[in-house]
């Protein structure tokens, strides 16, 4: 299994908007990738290693699948339709990451 | 529930055991942490958003509690020992962030 993360730098003065991340935005995206995606996960930002220091991002996603072919196929023919969402929740240009899942949930 | 990210910079040069990382340092943060630690993911880095760039992490492990206090408790006093087993896997300062987990694994 891996795992794409999209990772929004905690800038400031930038724009993020939770709410509809959470309710609109990535629903929208297992929507459009149906099976493709197995799951997804939401994480916010709290702070980073020290308390007080802030979190090096505001939020993040990670859309879990069998491969990296499996979400190429499975969101490459709605990538017009999901980053055209974006500015409806961010400004921030994100940080994205494949990775391979070599530990889940277990 | 909250998630301690400690996400390694993939640095060219760089020393990141992944086999020890998964098979050693891991297990001994579990250990040490006992119920304070829920369960933890890890992650190994493939590639960055556009296929042949690098991945910004190199390795990542997420570790899952119910609360920042729990993970400060439960980590806090074994902080020396598990610090102390970083050099046998990595020569790389990590990065650091406390999440709230907004949406979880089904």
């Amino acid at each position: 299994m891996i795992k794409v993360s999209v990772m929004y730098p905690n800038l400031a003065g930038a724009r993020f908007d939770h709410a509809y991340y959470r309710d609109k935005h990535m629903p929208l995206v297992k929507r459009a990738m149906g099976e493709a995606c197995l799951f997804y996960t939401v994480d916010k930002g709290l702070s980073g290693g020290a308390p007080g220091e802030p979190a090096p991002y505001v939020g993040m996603c990670h859309i879990f699948c069998e491969s990296v072919q499996a979400f190429q196929e499975g969101f490459g023919p709605h990538a017009r339709e999901i980053r055209g969402d974006i500015a409806n929740y961010t400004d921030l240009q994100p940080v994205m990451q494949f990775s391979e899942v070599v530990v889940g949930q277990p």
